[in-house]
């Protein structure tokens, strides 16, 4: 089976997503596809590196900028943003199944949950006390929706998604398989040698046209909420900790981990598998390659990195070895600066 | 809404938590907030560094030691662990919703499971054959509790957590949303370019009070059982491969992962993201910092770390490219030592 | 309750499994256990390091290879693989609970859904438009198959899988609890500081004999499809983007996470909390250790590392001191060189 697309003349996408076009505008799409792609689909070149790639490609028509609309051997649709638009257009040539509004008969809804009539629960969803689902959201099979719950209009819980008591989402979300929010934060006293459980008495406040990725967990604060501002993008299994505030439009990879009552700015990109240690403050545009570890305030817009790269596992060893013995390394260099040139260096960096 | 708290009056908390009063026994106190708090709220500090803020609340009390008690503006129950002090008085005023015992009419029970009459079993949970859940123990939306699983007094399942066949839980636990427990260990084993399941037979047995986070996975033994002690605390995302032992009240911050057959001691404090290699040693009272990577046993008590932290991108790829010409830094070294002044040093750690 | 386990005699497991039987024949085994395991156990040892171990066994009978067979006390099934023919005879012994084929009472079927009839549909499992279960399948409880899913003959999903809508899965499979395959990968285009969605059209197809850890989620293609070869095996919590390849046969340990249309090679072995970065070509036989971050193509076969092990915290911060003034230790070793012992280096690593 196959999702039903969408046909379009280029005249009229370009009419409708604010493009020039190059090329004859009776040309039909009706799906997109990669530069090697071939038949009635669409692409879109994005970057000078596929300039090669766009000279050989069988599409009925790509999408480009004005750099590389000469180099486009098919019809082109020109934008300064090819990326964006490809986006838009894919979205438009393929779009999402339609939902039916209204409650499956095996849903559990709770008498007080208000939920619009627009809006469509499926299988086996629990929808608790209290809660507000709004016109056109979409609640997939097997989601908890907890006592108190807000849902904003037209936002999406795939399957099997958890959402705890009385966090509040808001519209225009989608929140993918497995993602949890709302869980208890890491609250533990030591008392003689035990720990005992501090309530974790917040919430999670999530605001428009946030993205959540699968078996993704966002904590509820201990005291105070977990706060993920409008348009983030979180990936798949992320970790946010207690009480961390995530600035509007940041966009985190997948496998990242944030440590309780950290704030990071908006605007921020931080790559796959980085840490961010707890109680930091990381300011707007700040870029965190993949593998990160950010253990201190960052303020500073730029990049920020500490990936150290694979090699030979025996060079490796060997790089570790003398990694080790570095204090042996600079010991040496003192004593041959000590033995006759120290005066000419002036300057130590032991301490 | 908003779950229902707790009024007590600071006299009646002093008596009931074993503190110290300073100040009116007569103020009622009804919730628990941070220092920067006011109204009826009853916040804590636990630390001098937050004396100055301290100074400044606008809290009706404030749970300190005797080392802040002076500095405390407002009434003060004075304590020698406040932290812990403020964890068992929020839990008090803020109590958790009362769950009404019994078993919701869309659970699946197998005939032979035996469910406590004063323990409740909600919607779509499923409890599989033979499988004991004790006096009072929550199992919420969406869990599945496997054949011959046995869960002790007082345990909460959070929504839609797994526990496969045969898995024993102790009294008091708490498992959050997501968390897998006794899902196959990772056995494989190498036959002419590809690889045989090895059958995982062991279980996994958690003892009392144990805390495990959302999406938490904790495979089951190969032979034998991968076991978690009492009162041990882990975040969410952990990974615990099969055999593992966690000893007693050590607690796991998120996105952890130990591998197969290592035994961690008692009172351990683990960091978020670590990872811990197989078949190691941890000893007692072992802290990891976060993100540490351990490969080889620790027995001494105390503070292990091997984070490399962020540096602007530009200046970790410079110190990325000296660390991997360490080898040549070291020969030069060595040369200049040849060179007349190697008499001097004596010592050569280059191997 | 214990499962049923299967008896039988050495004589007869030496003819089923193609061992030269050491010993009685008719010595009866009807479990496996460790070597330091007795009764009528079979355990097995594979390795040299475990021969004083092999040497004071209690067990019934021991797989061992011809190296180790002069040092096994007790009977023994000599075989040139003991871990796989022990992975062989030990699901033979201890057979998994017979699954009866049917759709239970509470799954939501739809009607234009073709499951087998020899298939075991279980409680609160859903199975979308026009899916396909193959001969033997096993679904567990709180499942979700989506529309136009295919499951291969014989493929298990355990507890709560999440296989999206038009994923393709091969027969003889096995997917641990809380899996997610299918859902949508992490595609975003920038426009004016914000981000727009790039839909996410692929699926993912799965070959036979894949093993599919607990809570690992496997994103859909962005176009064109993520592939899991035939025979691969991956651990719980790893995290797959969209347009990943991983080629056949290559085992994957847990918490490791693929950036996106990234090719892993065959054979390839990962170890556990491994980074690989996107757009990325690793060849056939390549062995990253655990925590290793890749950040280019590898091709060349053998192991690659780049953990760092964790130090004591005191000289950890130191040696990151010294790694942070590298630039500084190198610029002393060249005014050394300078001061009159250049000439005699010839070679600086400075740039």
């Amino acid at each position: 089976m196959s999702p039903a697309t969408v046909s379009r003349s280029l005249g009229a996408l370009a009419v409708q997503f604010g493009c020039r076009l190059q090329g004859d505008p009776d040309i039909v799409v009706s799906s997109v596809a990669t530069l090697d792609g071939g038949g009635s689909s669409l692409g879109f070149a994005a970057n000078p590196a596929y300039r090669e790639q766009l000279r050989t490609t069988r599409l009925a028509a790509v999408i480009v900028d004005e750099r590389l609309a000469a180099d486009c051997p098919v019809a082109a649709l020109v934008h300064a943003n090819p990326h964006a638009t490809f986006a838009r257009i894919a979205a438009f040539l393929h779009p999402a199944p339609t939902v039916v509004p209204g409650v499956h008969a095996t849903a559990v809804v709770h008498p007080s949950a208000q939920v619009d009539a627009t809006a469509a629960v499926a299988a086996f969803a629990v929808i608790g006390a209290g809660a507000r689902i709004g016109p056109r959201c979409h609640v997939a099979e097997h989601c908890i929706v907890g006592p108190g719950v807000t849902l904003g209009a037209d936002t999406t819980l795939r399957e099997r998604v958890t959402v705890c008591s009385a966090v509040q989402v808001g519209s225009r979300c989608i929140l993918h398989p497995g993602a949890v929010i709302g869980s208890d934060g890491f609250g533990n006293a030591a008392d003689g040698g035990q720990w005992v459980k501090v309530p974790q008495l917040g919430s999670v406040r999530i605001g428009d046209d946030v993205e959540i990725g699968a078996n993704t967990t966002i904590d509820r604060g201990a005291l105070g909420d977990t706060i993920i501002e409008a348009g983030v993008r979180l990936d798949n299994q992320i970790q946010i900790a207690h009480n961390v505030v995530v600035g509007a439009h940041t966009a985190i990879a997948a496998c990242t981990g944030i440590a309780g009552s950290t704030t990071i700015g908006r605007r921020c990109m931080i790559g796959g598998g980085a840490g961010i240690g707890g109680q930091l403050s990381i300011g707007d545009d700040i870029v965190i390659a993949g593998f990160g570890m950010v253990t201190r305030s960052l303020e500073k817009p730029g990049m920020y990195s500490s990936v150290m790269p694979v090699e030979e596992a025996r060079l490796w060893r060997r790089l570790v070895g003398r990694f080790k013995r570095l204090d042996l390394l600079a010991g040496r260099v003192r004593k041959l600066e000590a033995a006759g040139l120290g005066a000419t260096t002036g300057q130590d960096d032991d301490n």
